[in-house]
């Protein structure tokens, strides 16, 4: 079944007119005629079984029917992650997508190599990838800050997962000894400084955590530490 | 330091003809002079310093030094999985060699729509992500088989992790119930047909195992499954 995630408002009986991108996919690409059901979510209010009503030159219409499934929270859970080169960092949005991040904060290290990135290209990735992982909200994907200024604004009450392969730490499945708001750190391919990892490490708020013996990319350090932290505390248990 | 993956036998003072592939990438990509330093292992004899000995036309030689590591065996872990488009494909060779996997094996699925693939071009990327990953070995890729052929061929004693996104089961770590060899089997897009999954779940010695509540693409239940795993009994405790 066809999932599209919508800002419209969602209950029985409302008309959804489609913008011109999703109106293209389901006439065009997916060859979606009137009477032809989709699932709709917005983030708000679960997920709807809609039914295409028209498809005309000016856009897809749906009619939305019954509610399928009602809107849940997962995990408080973001990812912070350093700009890598531009597909590692597309790898990455997708897969935190999948794996139920909520937040995806691109952060600005010594050793980042990008300082901007295209923040609107990443935000479409997370939806599509909500929109194919069946999750009912869609992550948002913030605009790329330093990352002292990230850790001066850090929230309260939210732990740092500061992924760490440097230096001596715990294993993530025993670093994350608690559920609630967390946020897991990624640095670039080159790692922290020096500087930055004592300032990591001597926050109150950070845990240092190991991902095994060996090098990992960027991408694969996220999706693995992503990985343990549901496992052990979040929506894979 | 550059870390090159080669096929001498390696032993102080042994000198290594490298071949062009090598030779250009030290000498025209990296920019390498006599004198300088790389890491050399092949597989058996483990990590040595060498030093470049000489660049011509002919190629690069090195001069073996010191041995760095000592060669060490990773945990007995093979990945299965399912042909999937090249580009998933080659990253989740990729990441198999980041994650410690011994072997590659595609297999070929009633849902799987490719029936073959380039081999060699899969080991090159395995080459070439070990040597970054910093192991002492490369995993193995084999040749795609049927999966009821593969299944018929079991090797005695080898645990099966059978990732089964469609039923009720335990999650990972919770399957991976003792150490030893395993085999984690990773299913196409489409998922496995309703008789593999009968077949898969009546085999003796296979265990289901549930990666969560969303559907994750096969390069990220391949690298989720991977790292709970090694989480669990492998060389990430």
């Amino acid at each position: 079944m066809i999932r599209l995630f919508v800002p419209h408002d969602l209950s029985t009986g409302a008309r959804l007119d489609l913008d011109e991108g999703q109106s293209r996919y389901l006439a065009a690409v997916m060859r979606q005629a009137p009477g032809d059901a989709v699932a709709v979510f917005n983030g708000r209010d679960g997920e709807w079984r809609a039914v295409v009503a028209s498809v005309t030159k000016r856009g897809v219409s749906l009619d939305v029917d019954a509610l399928a499934r009602p809107q849940a929270e997962g995990p408080d859970l973001d990812l912070v992650v350093a700009l890598v080169k531009r597909a590692r960092l597309e790898t990455i949005v997708e897969k935190a997508a999948e794996l139920g991040a909520r937040r995806v904060r691109p952060v600005i290290t010594e050793r980042t190599q990008a300082d901007h990135t295209r923040v609107d290209r990443l935000q479409a990735i997370a939806v599509e990838a909500s929109e194919q992982t069946g999750r009912l909200d869609v992550p948002q994907v913030l605009e790329p800050v330093r990352l002292e200024r990230m850790l001066a604004d850090w929230e309260a009450g939210r732990r740092l997962l500061f992924c760490d392969e440097a230096g001596e730490a715990r294993p993530v499945l025993q670093a994350v000894d608690g559920a609630g708001a967390w946020a897991i750190l990624i640095g670039p391919e080159g790692g922290f400084s020096p500087r930055e990892r004592a300032v990591l490490r001597a926050l109150p708020f950070a845990t240092p955590a190991g991902l095994g013996p060996r090098i990992l990319r960027a991408d694969t350090a996220a999706i693995s530490a992503l990985t343990l932290w549901q496992a052990a505390v979040g929506d894979w248990r």
